[in-house]
């Protein structure tokens, strides 16, 4: 059973989320080879092990104490205070005040932030009805960056492509006047590329909005958040998600001959770029406080739901791990950094400032874990790095976790694992790593108003977090950093 | 992995649906005890037995022929064209026209309608926002027959009462002008009474509305339709449902000691009763054509969604049974009765109708099959009958379908099991049978807007079909009808 699921899960992770690792080498990993690294077995594998007592009191703190539940309480809070937190919207930067005190409060080292520009947009009234063959309100979300209706909306007859090839095939004069849907997700290569061709190619035709079929596979009737971005100025057309199951209607109708008219009312506004913060706090290392071990996660989410899933569960977890450890009493040799990236939502913002502005000593850092991927039952961690021995290193800090059955690690070759602020970190050549947990159910929530605490689980968040800060606290603590590919 | 999936939709039917049935004997039935009733070993059980070559030629016929799929693709047409079939709707009147076509068309007997007034009510304008602490939009769906807010909406604090004691121990001068929010799904008894009850409670005590907690436990951001009834004018304030994760939140918000402030706007209006139709066809018996096996559903939904789950794959797989032993060229002792309720959402007015129409005669019906609990994966069908007898016959005749692991019967003591149109006929003395299949997530769905042809499986809905037809043409084949309890 316990089998099934972690396969199950690894094929989730594979096609839900990458959408490009078809052929690359995404796996579980197996600890034999490292049986042939001497230096591992002899000197970094014994080195692990003596961490044992340690992880089991963080076990224990974790699970018998007052920080039982705290990490679930604590983030109800923070989601139930502000909301969704939007990049650029005010609900992002009161947040972040937030837990600027918060941090200061656990008394972290150096809390402090970095400005980042970001994009500010705002969500206005929008809706969209099907008025022929019949009356039905359908599910729709602005994609964040569209252009808007023109007032009072637009009423078009709706063309159905199920594929970039299809629509690739349609003459323009069919695609004239019309509202297309691109009732697919299986696409090649980018998802946001796709966006932006199938755009283009609506727009040069002279059609007058795009549908998108929500990203999303899983979904119970609730379309999913996106981002759109146009080649130019000329492309500039509404772009909506739509729910899969009014994608789904609107496909079959139109495979029937059914005329299909829908009208579409879309407010949309992008206000340009405007100040937002990465926010970063520290536990210094003992021995090598110029290297690191960053624990990180993004504080903005969409405008939809609670932002509970994705990703203050994130957030929660990595402040906590610090947080944890210094409460514990603990110390590690190199500096645990927890960072906590503004701009995700809209294109990794945050991240990407954070590695440009440290690009000259981005290589202390050891590795990067990086929670963005649901805090669900967790079997243990991913690791996008092709070194073996930091693949073994992680796969043995894993084996401490027995007692909460959360020993697995899956490895990848780059990007595939993470899809997230991480990636900014791998480009860098620096090795990065995700919660691996039973995710299955992800993409009903994430991106949607579904995103709330109620499908969090207080318990799993507790060994979410157990998992979190024992890999940050022997990791920071290992005698050297995990090798680079 | 199979027998723990069964158990836990046992649990399911017995928790999720029935909420009256701790206590009561709902049980996989256990054959053993057939063994003791030699009439049946020595005279039924061989003429079911018999049965098995026609049996396999319905699975052939509706796996192995143009018939496969067909249920699937027959339902999405339909539901397609009329969408939501609310009581009281064209929609509703239009699709029973539609269906009587098709009937005539199948050349079944005497396809014929009765009138039976329903009531008639339109879901308007509605929405909900707290706006303190801070604005979001909540989930909400008004009740059916719920009194309208006044113009332009209502303001009121939010109330958080997490059971009816806790309601009953409040003091009228807390209740007063609030809206109060009746966060629970835990109700002894009736559902319908809680609601009376607590609308009454809360009008009483000068309270503006009320909102009860999405019925279902289950639900993705998606809050479920539903009744509501009012004791007295006096007692008639706006009533709606809030979405399972809304109603977490104000909870929450509450149990800080945080003032939840909501804007509630609600257009509701009652017509009165007015005129819709069961409709009827036979498949007139060869040798007891007074007596007769009912195969039913309903054929009205809720206007949320297209009523595809709740009732429309019910309604397609009980016309096709007949349709599909017509087309086999098969016939049967007794009369199979098909019929198509009305009216049911509103409070099951189209059975209530039949069963007092028919009174005189009703005891000629071996047994009513009603299928309204989801068409996912078939294991087998639930009885509502207390004699052995009739459920070692039920039990035999599930035999026949272990090429499709469909044999599992579950048993109930009475009202358990169908907690539908099959209660009017059981409460008359008829053995009552359902599907069934995997509903774990039925109410993910139904009375919802993702209850679309988007949850339907078309392979399950054919193995449905084929214990629907399988069951319908043994049972009313049988030389004797079921024994009455």
């Amino acid at each position: 059973m316990n089998q099934v699921f972690r396969k199950y899960c690894i094929l989730i992770i594979c096609f839900v989320i990458s959408n490009q690792c078809i052929g690359q080498q995404i796996r579980v990993f197996e600890s034999a080879k490292c049986n042939k690294d001497s230096y591992f077995v002899n000197v970094l594998k014994p080195e692990i092990q003596s961490k044992a007592p340690v992880v089991n009191r963080i076990i224990q703190f974790i699970l018998n104490s007052n920080e039982r539940n705290k990490t679930y309480e604590e983030l109800a809070e923070f989601v139930d205070t502000f909301g969704g937190r939007l990049s650029g919207s005010p609900a992002l930067e009161n947040s972040t005040d937030y837990l600027i005190a918060k941090l200061q409060n656990e008394n972290l080292d150096h809390v402090y932030t970095e400005d980042v520009l970001v994009p500010k947009w705002e969500r206005g009234t929008e809706w969209a009805q099907m008025v022929e063959p019949r009356a039905q309100r359908l599910g729709i979300l602005g994609m964040a960056g569209s252009a808007s209706t023109p007032k009072g909306g637009l009423k078009a007859e709706v063309l159905v492509c199920n594929s970039m090839e299809e629509l690739n095939d349609i003459s323009n004069d069919k695609i004239k006047d019309k509202i297309v849907l691109l009732n697919t997700n299986r696409v090649n290569g980018s998802y946001i590329k796709f966006k932006l061709d199938g755009t283009r190619m609506v727009a040069d035709g002279g059609g007058v909005a795009v549908m998108f079929r929500s990203y999303a596979k899983d979904t119970v009737y609730s379309p999913h958040a996106g981002i759109i971005r146009y080649y130019s100025k000329d492309t500039q057309i509404p772009v909506v998600s739509i729910a899969a199951e009014d994608s789904d209607l609107l496909h079959r109708l139109s495979k029937r001959g059914v005329k299909v008219m829908v009208n579409l009312h879309l407010e949309s506004t992008f206000y340009g770029m405007t100040r937002s913060r990465n926010l970063m706090a520290d536990l210094v290392g003992t021995q090598y406080p110029g290297e690191s071990v960053v624990v990180s996660a993004h504080l903005d989410s969409w405008d939809v739901g609670q932002g509970a899933i994705d990703d203050g569960a994130g957030v929660f977890i990595s402040w906590r791990a610090l947080s944890l450890i210094k409460k514990l009493g603990l110390k590690t040799k190199r500096t645990l950094k927890l960072i906590l990236f503004t701009g995700h939502e809209m294109g990794r913002f945050g991240s990407k400032a954070y590695v440009e502005k440290h690009s000259q000593n981005l290589q202390n850092t050891s590795v990067i874990l990086n929670s963005d991927y649901g805090t669900f039952r967790p079997f243990g961690l991913t690791l996008s790095a092709r070194n073996t021995r930091a693949q073994c290193i992680v796969y043995e800090v894993l084996q401490l976790l027995h007692k909460i059955n959360a020993t697995e690690l899956v490895v990848g070759k780059s990007y595939d694992l993470t899809q997230s602020d991480g990636n900014e970190f791998m480009r860098a050549g620096i090795p990065a790593s995700g919660l691996l947990n039973d995710n299955t159910k992800h993409w009903y929530y994430s991106h949607t108003n579904a995103d709330t605490m109620s499908a969090i689980n207080p318990y799993y968040l507790d060994l979410c977090s157990i998992v979190w800060t024992a890999a940050s606290y022997v990791l920071a603590d290992l005698t050297e950093m995990l090798p680079k590919d």
